[in-house]
């Protein structure tokens, strides 16, 4: 049992956050921290862009020399603290020990992460009055103001917390997210972050949300290009007095995935200029992994994504990106459906029909089906958005 | 020697060209045909996407039968005859046996291509009426209405020839191209098309044509979205005079580069909706593929491509892009310059000098440098274009 409660990153027992102003950006809060009241199991997912941002490298060594344990998460929006040099790294320190500080606890039990322009350097006394003031305004219900101070300009904030009813007891998990849509030049940054009141190891904790992520978070995509600074941090601080085992790991990816999806719908909704979410599903594909590199390209293909914005049925397209994707694929065997509507099938077009296509993508949900025709029984499915000609404003404006 | 001279597919001796309006397209001309004298060396390179349409598969089987000899070369605009199962099959077919009777030879001597969109049907009485219509109209100099019948809605038809003087003597290379930019909806594909009139074996032709395309057609990028019908043909009939041998071999590569280079930065600078010839040079990797493959993740990477068409020297999008490109990359030995403005070297920033950078992208013709820091001595260029909100527009409207 999955039920959707209110309460975002706080939802789970034992957590509290805030969310200021510090004035790393002009206005809006721009600095927040996620505090749990005790140790935390806890788990951190980065890009694998090898332009690695300086919070990047430190919540790496944290984890590390904490063999996965934390308290809190301190996170500023408006700078990325990417390219910066060792002022960069002495920056990403500061913020941690500065949490430590506030929080009493080790620097090491602190994870930092930053969105914002890449290259250019955060101010370490702006950062540090921010964490003080957040500090001082940690609470049981600051989930909101979190979420708004990891926004970029995200068009809103995005939040989601659900109950889970699993065999070894009740237990909760909230999380909250910043959109890789880069409604702002520079702002390429995915960060999102998940927390937990069950009680379990750390290596149980990773196994789940590496589990849950890979069918989530890694299967959307706004325009292919990995940023900086993706981070994602769970923590799960043991509250509810529920204790994940064998018997109840499934449900703990369930209640992992059930706040993760919805999260990372709404990265790909508000997508930069986006107006349509769109639904990739790949059937038919050799291995699983075949599936999501087909249907991952068909998703990154700007062709696909100006059709759907423009609601041009152009069912050629869609075989053209899975024919070119590097999976095993028969023209012959192949598939494309638009909405309900199939296209080509049999080897053969059935274009009399786009003028049906073209309704449906009126919507403002789409979902394309391509079979590749490679005859398995393995698919997939990624989520994007489609692409607009305000995200070629929105990313072609001067940074001034 | 080489030295560019007039006539476009035609200049070489011993080739004639038409262009015609059949009514494939409701206007324009939409037909062409090339004809060598006498039968030529000739290779065909093909789009490696998996959903290939009829054409390719015609012209493949046909360059099989003969080991690798031609008469002729059949094109038609407005319909690419892909995804069109037997039906289209059928047409190429026709399109094959029309030409070989028109001009007296055997149908595996002709081959044909297409560009149009996909998933319709070609009429065959169409077709074959603009073949023997073709066929009447064709001159020694008809290079340039063959260029005007290959255009979807190219600004501009696409056309170069050069003469080599080498070491064993005298011979000409001509080309015409039809862009990759697909300035309508689903017009995809690229189609290049060079002529030669040394004499040389269909082998000799085949290596000479490889390693020339390497670094002009295989080294330009639109939109990252290959065709089901990309086609390059090279016939070398003899009719200079000139015979090719190992001495002059790298004089003979050296003219189809003279040749495909042109036309290559012609697709690329006629991309839909584009206004910049963008250079993308990667230095310091450790082998000629991982530079490669780092230019041309960046090259189409959609915030390189947007910044360089707002004119915003967002140089950490250039780093970010080479470091998700799956090369060797260290960011403290990484460079990255725009134009001749470095904006990062040695693990750091000089995001000052960013107005330098911002003046340097308002010209033309862009260059941008990035060192990916490996410590190696490899290289390569790709060249792209911006992306416009014109392009946005111009894919998203619907086929009627």
């Amino acid at each position: 049992m999955i039920a959707t409660i209110e309460g975002g990153i706080t939802a789970p027992r034992g957590f509290r956050a805030a969310g200021v102003h510090c004035g790393i950006k002009a206005s809006n809060r721009d600095l927040a921290l996620v505090v749990s009241d005790s140790p935390a199991s806890a788990v951190g997912l980065f890009t694998t862009n090898q332009a690695q941002a300086a919070p990047v490298t430190i919540s790496r060594q944290h984890l590390d020399a904490t063999g996965g344990i934390a308290r809190a998460i301190v996170v500023n929006s408006g700078c990325a603290n990417a390219c910066t040099g060792h002022a960069g790294l002495t920056v990403a320190h500061m913020m941690a020990a500065e949490t430590a500080r506030a929080i009493d606890c080790v620097a090491e039990e602190v994870l930092v992460a930053s969105t914002g322009v890449i290259g250019v350097q955060l101010d370490p006394r702006t950062v540090a009055d921010g964490i003080i003031a957040a500090a001082e305004h940690l609470a049981a219900d600051g989930h909101a103001d979190a979420a708004e101070a990891i926004m970029t300009t995200d068009v809103a904030p995005k939040a989601y917390a659900v109950e889970v009813d699993g065999p070894s007891g009740r237990f909760r998990v909230g999380g909250m997210a910043k959109g890789a849509g880069m409604i702002e030049p520079n702002m390429a940054t995915m960060l999102a972050f998940v927390t937990c009141d069950a009680q379990m190891s750390p290596a149980l904790l990773r196994r789940a949300v590496v589990e849950a992520c890979d069918d989530t978070f890694n299967a959307i995509t706004v325009d292919g290009d990995s940023s900086t600074n993706d981070t994602l941090f769970a923590l799960a601080n043991g509250a509810s007095g529920t204790e994940v085992d064998a018997s109840s790991y499934d449900t703990l990816v369930e209640g992992l995935r059930a706040v993760c999806l919805p999260l990372a719908k709404m990265i790909v909704s508000g997508g930069e200029g986006a107006t349509k979410l769109v639904e990739v599903r790949v059937t038919g594909a050799r291995t699983v992994e075949e599936a999501r590199r087909a249907a991952r390209t068909i998703a990154n293909s700007l062709l696909v994504k100006t059709a759907v914005h423009g609601g041009d049925p152009n069912w050629g397209r869609l075989l053209a990106a899975a024919g070119r994707a590097g999976v095993d694929f028969s023209l012959q065997g192949a598939r494309v459906a638009i909405g309900p509507t199939v296209l080509f099938e049999d080897g053969r077009p059935f274009d009399e029909r786009a003028g049906e296509a073209a309704e449906y993508l009126k919507s403002r949900d789409i979902r394309l089906t391509v079979d590749v025709g490679a005859g398995g029984q393995a698919d997939a499915t990624i989520w994007t958005c489609d692409l607009s000609a305000e995200y070629v404003r929105i990313n072609g404006e001067y940074r001034t």
